[in-house]
């Protein structure tokens, strides 16, 4: 009952396999090899554009190159108030940016809400020196708390960011997660609702780390190869996160993945609805079901094994005196078993 | 006869090999699992006493982040005038110290001239709000070069450094290389002979991507947990680098691998000894042989199918018109044949 | 009726003579004259200890630099969501700390509310490297909206920085504003109840450009050197900043120019209060005065010549449709007869 | 005999008559005012074109500012290697770049030698990431050892600046100096000669601090505003520059005292070359003279009140062991008095 995070999963067998297969042999260091060039080439097909594709060592630093791309003097980045990108990546956007700003904007479940992100466009745009600017709105797909934009949703804000000359950004740590759980294709996801750069991320799903800035703005693509050099983030054997990204999209392994531990995540909230001691904070779009627990509850179940972290109550969601709020993540790793076993504890 | 670079091999076996047996089950994320701290006492072990790891994704990470970790406003770095981190980091030092400066100093060989790093000590030691200050001194160990520093030499820096209050870094990029050509020990060619942090290379010596800051001082520890996570350096699935050091450090691989490349740096080096068409520009201590050939022979070794990369020619050699100056460097999976190839090639 | 801003208007007439007056002869350079020695003993008469002092150019380089001597990797510093460091710097603090974040927190008229510093401490003290950290609190006194802390309400907050052993910061564009106001010494309002640096600022005030970072907590004496010379903020010709501070200190001139500037608010705020279709937002304490009025009303102003900005109206606060938030500021140059024919407007 | 440095002496009389008649009145803040505007104007007729114009409060945020609005990822800045913001600037550049390089450049005499930089320029131009990429060519005029240089060699390395489509940025700390000794128009040394952005310099020319980036390049000035104001570098009472460059501009006096200082230099290196106990370094050319005097005679000259500073002895000049190099610099206050007590001591 490993619900702390989909990041304590290892490897998926056909990630590490993968892996294997391209230990031996030589080739051009630094994203030059033919493995490398192969897998930009799948990147391009997956979103059924030419795409500019750089692999980076976390997501943390898929997010902050991504925005730091496109930062300039007084910079303000809009995302959600309570985006990974603000609260879990100890400011290396605006280390890595030189000093750019994440300005938090509101909204129910995970999700910008467009007329709070209007009325802080409408503050920022006028580009007042005093002021700083605005350079970039960031949605997260799928969210932190494990909802999903919808295709209508995505492209509402992509129309805002538009209309003031903004750059939109996906943090797509959960990107799989989202696409199958939309049902629709990644071009549709991005590039077609106007998204101008996607952080990638494979590595929550079954890589061992496997994450990529994916550029739709090929105009940038020359800035971020010098960006990402001197972040530190070019590897020399970059074969090997080219040869996860192989074994990830072959036979759709990816969405494979990524369904399985949506899957799981609807049985395990499945189990909280039937439940009398514990009830679903909102409902789970994706692999992550917040859950409401007697802590008297979470007790036994710590005690059984499982892990799991608490989570900040947000405003808005009530929370009894004897409860809390508990986020469980399932992954590629999580069996039917897991979910039982849980099931019986809050049953 | 791939003699590009050392990276531009793959995995050795076992260590691909140990990152599957570590596929699969949990583990906690960001450096805290068990393998982490396994593997974290065995660096422990290795140099004698208790350091403080940081995995990174490179090694301009961890040249970058060590000397950031020491850095103060108005800082400058020296360092010898050919250093990677001068040459072939695109300023990732400047870039993540905020602001840093790195001083060249002369030397020949590769090697930091103690005279020359006085003389630049003197002049910036006394702290003058206009000029800045010195915050460290960085050598390489084995050097860009291919040469080494003895223990004498690496003590005679540090004695300087030290006497400037200097904290001494050591860029280990080819740390096992050098150490196994000294035939000594990890303590005594750090932390005894007046080294502070050290960057610890495995990727060119066999590893995927295993890279890591060891610090002897272990009070700069917290501040490099944060600089590291801003950074974006802090791996999710940490154990994927911490099954490579393990795997390396088992049954002694790292110092077998690195013995072996540095044996057929010295096979390639002694037939460029016997021959009459090609010379060596100076004497090759551990994996890189350094050989001036006539340009004319270059394309034959080319077309041949050799890959390796011209140099630019330091002061001091004399290389004719008709010649230049090509590095060959060997690795783990440099074979017998691969340097008997080259000999025919040369003699 | 010129009530934009006090930095609109010019120099006091005793400033500038004092600035003829020392514009012959020769005097050492980068701080280290004379007079500039003189005036730094003057400061610290005037603050009761022994303070370091640093001339800056703006306001905003004094607290910017202020907060930067203090901060660590993955650093957040505290202060109000109103205040000028956030909303009026351009990003001047996170830039010149390369890459340090400013936390909003929320309060009534202008002032930090404790328990909402409190929450916000709580949440970032543990210093999680995810998390990034608390270096600062920031106050500013007489704050943005024209209100002062009282000196226990400075004590309040000093005491929780203190338990999270973190420096106190004072932003005093308006020092003299609220110092005057509170009919209290420089002491008293500062480092007696915890204040470990401050932004003094003596532009505002009648000065041409006299700003300067007062630090109590000389430790960070020789940092702010460097930091400040690589800011660029070092004046060659310094003494023409301390000849300014001189004047400003001699015969009390700072305290007179501020209470008449405060009065002078005091009179506009009494005619407001009078008036029939203007009201004050909130009961002003320096020399800021918040004022309600009919649109038409303004318009009618301004088309007699007075100068003044519309304001943002903050939450809580309640303005009718034809209605709008103004700031009226005044200064040393502020005249009686300037209120009056306000007043006559507003009657 | 004050020779320590044109900064040493205080402002010129009209200089600060020009402060005190414009103290009064009202007047927008942060370089909206009227005498800003009509300032930006007056520099557009001196330098026969269109120009932006941004104050600050040194020649070291003039130069870090004007190369920085020019800096992208990687970026390396090619100067002298003696220049002033090489050595003279604590890292200004590389801090308020975020990470930019200074890479210093070979030439006698203070001035870059053509040969030198094209050399420089070959290698970095290629824009390799691991080499990082050149952003700007940076001259003094007049140089950092009182020389100045031609029109036709401006010209030199402009041309290579533009060969490599790399901007040229002119430090003018001593600008109106080398104007007067080359006896041309401030367009003929700048935009005429290639130069893209001008560090102008007032402050050692009798000003109390009055320096301007002056932008030919006016794509980059929305940028700039940004950059200035982020840097702490807008004033708010911005007419207090304007005043001084108003005063400066009027009659010719800027004009008047450069001539002054240089036939000051002129006449103490007469004085030199008349000597039989000291002699010239070289031929200086504008305000500064670079003698070699025994170093009894200097302390002589020190016990007589002299102030000056000793220098370091560049490559290829030739001092005696009792012998050192010495700065003597001259100003719009340096009289012919002082002029002659020195001769009577070197005679």
């Amino acid at each position: 009952m490993f619900f702390a995070s989909d990041n304590w999963a290892g490897a998926h067998p056909a990630i590490a396999a993968g892996l294997s297969a391209h230990a031996g042999g030589y080739s051009a260091a630094y994203s030059d090899g033919a493995l490398d060039k192969a897998v930009t080439t799948r990147f391009s097909e997956i979103f059924e554009r030419e795409v500019a594709v750089f692999f980076v060592s976390t997501g943390t630093a898929a997010n902050a190159l991504s925005l730091t791309a496109y930062n300039k003097s007084g910079g303000i980045a809009l995302t959600h108030r309570e985006a990974h990108l603000i609260a879990d990546e100890c400011g290396a956007f605006e280390y890595l940016s030189g000093g750019g700003r994440l300005h938090g904007v509101d909204g129910a479940s995970g999700r910008i809400d467009p007329a709070e992100l209007e009325r802080a466009l409408d503050r920022l745009a006028p580009e007042v020196v005093h002021t700083g600017r605005p350079i970039a709105v960031s949605i997260t797909q799928s969210t932190e708390v494990g909802t999903i934009y919808s295709l209508d949703q995505i492209a509402a804000i992509s129309a805002l960011a538009k209309r003031y000359k903004l750059p939109l950004h996906m943090d797509g740590a959960r990107f799989a997660n989202a696409l199958v759980a939309l049902d629709t294709s990644p071009a549709e996801m991005t590039w077609k609702r106007g998204v101008d750069v996607l952080s990638f991320g494979g590595t929550k799903n079954g890589c061992w780390c496997a994450e990529a800035v994916v550029l739709f703005d090929l105009d940038r693509a020359r800035e971020l190869s010098f960006l990402r050099k001197r972040a530190a983030q070019l590897f020399s054997k970059s074969r090997f996160i080219a040869a996860q990204f192989d074994a990830y999209f072959r036979d759709g392994l990816w969405l494979e993945t990524a369904r399985h531990s949506n899957a799981m995540a609807a049985r395990l909230a499945a189990a909280v609805e039937q439940s009398k001691t514990a009830r679903l904070a909102w409902r789970p779009e994706a692999n992550e079901v917040f859950v409401i627990l007697k802590k008297t509850n979470a007790k036994r179940l710590e005690e059984a094994g499982a892990v799991f972290y608490d989570w900040a109550v947000p405003q808005g969601l009530i929370v009894e005196a004897d409860e809390m709020l508990y986020r469980f993540v399932t992954s590629f790793a999580t069996t039917a078993e897991d979910i039982e076993r849980f099931a019986g504890f809050v049953a």
